[in-house]
């Protein structure tokens, strides 16, 4: 492993233990590299709306999860300026949802990432392109 | 209160009893008429992030919440496609967030509905423009 | 007219005489005010996509155009960041279209507007949503 | 070069032919091949804003018929629903610039399309995505 995928898991790890989200959802980071990111979450019952099916406000946590840590894999902080979600499929009770962040391309301040969230058998159930701006300052010292 | 009205708030009540999320989320609809939904939710140390500001997975979770009582509201069951979301300013625990929704157009199946997320005291956290489309059915009978 | 609406309109003026683009897509500004601008684009034959009808670049064009002049209006020079467009019908060759853009919410250098793109009969063609960046500087002296 | 790949070369040169926005924008089909499309544009002093740099209408638009030219390879006919651009760089006068589009998914009627455009020495200028929906149909005969 390379020192920068070394950080980037550091820096993951570090995020998600300040995180109250991320025991709440339930979120294991699957993997963290250098602009790079995969997260997982199991839908529970209270993650879903009335139809049964997945909360798209929970689709979208996860992918927004897995962009963070993306974003800030550099340990340069970042945060989210803007999101935007396409949902394709839905998904139920039980299924493990898988988001995978990438990192698109980086300009001054900004980045550019794409997040796929799939269920483990790899249906695509939402695509998500978000925008981040470094603020200063690092994650971890 | 006419009966479009009266219809789009039991539409969202019933929305509301029907979500593992509402409860979850300790969510409360403020307001919903034909076309336009208020819905409200206090934030938790559960749904921080780790710089101690609301995860933005919480903001869409609210705005996306609003935006589908609001898509509903005819009784013409639609569903979420597209959403966008820009994030302007923090919020912090034990802040009461509102997401107000507003419909833009609809055209055939498609409609457009535009969600504010304030603090009470007025301050804008996020602007959220989200694409629904009806899927035929209704939600109550 | 309030000092703050004149200056908008000078600066809407300036920019559009600064365009090459403004010529070469006929646009009129139809009102520029502080935080609004109104833009007016006739579809021509070279703005046709294959199906004859509009093509959204031309569509995004002019929403753009009307987002720019608005972002700008406080003679604050901003960028566009990021924005999303939502097509939903179509037009035709000869046909006026108006594009009408409005702040939704300003904070710090970031600011979020939405323009509605109709004909002239009222017709929505799109809705748009953008996020502005201030760069510092003034667009007139 | 496969059946599927010829077959969307086919089709985009057959929607480029139908366009009146192709000669107007100068546009080259660099390369075609199922859910792919590359397509260049050089900037001319008509595609330029106020601040002399490539008008933001401009670069969507040519993200945009790349993306087009990539959910149509099929032959099946589909038009764009939604689309979001980050603009990361400035581009100017001369500059020739490339948009990429690549399928990420589809499902049902719905398809999702990532648009990159760089200039021609590799700088990313914006980030796209974009969703498509069939309408029945085919492009060609």
């Amino acid at each position: 492993m390379s020192e920068a995928d070394d950080l980037a898991r550091r820096v993951a790890d570090t995020m998600l233990s300040r995180e109250g989200t991320g025991p709440a959802w339930g979120l294991v980071i699957e993997e963290a590299r250098e602009g790079y990111a995969r997260v997982r979450m199991e839908v529970r019952a209270d993650m879903l709306n009335g139809h049964a099916i997945t909360h798209g406000g929970m689709i979208f946590a996860l992918a927004d999860t897995a962009f963070a840590y993306a974003c800030n894999s550099r340990n340069e902080a970042a945060v989210a300026q803007n999101a935007t979600i396409t949902f394709l499929a839905a998904s139920k009770l039980g299924d493990v949802l898988s988001a995978e962040a990438r990192e698109l391309s980086r300009a001054g301040k900004s980045g550019v990432y794409h997040v796929s969230v799939k269920t483990c058998d790899g249906r695509v159930v939402a695509e998500f392109m978000g925008l981040s701006r470094t603020i200063g300052g690092a994650v971890i010292n």
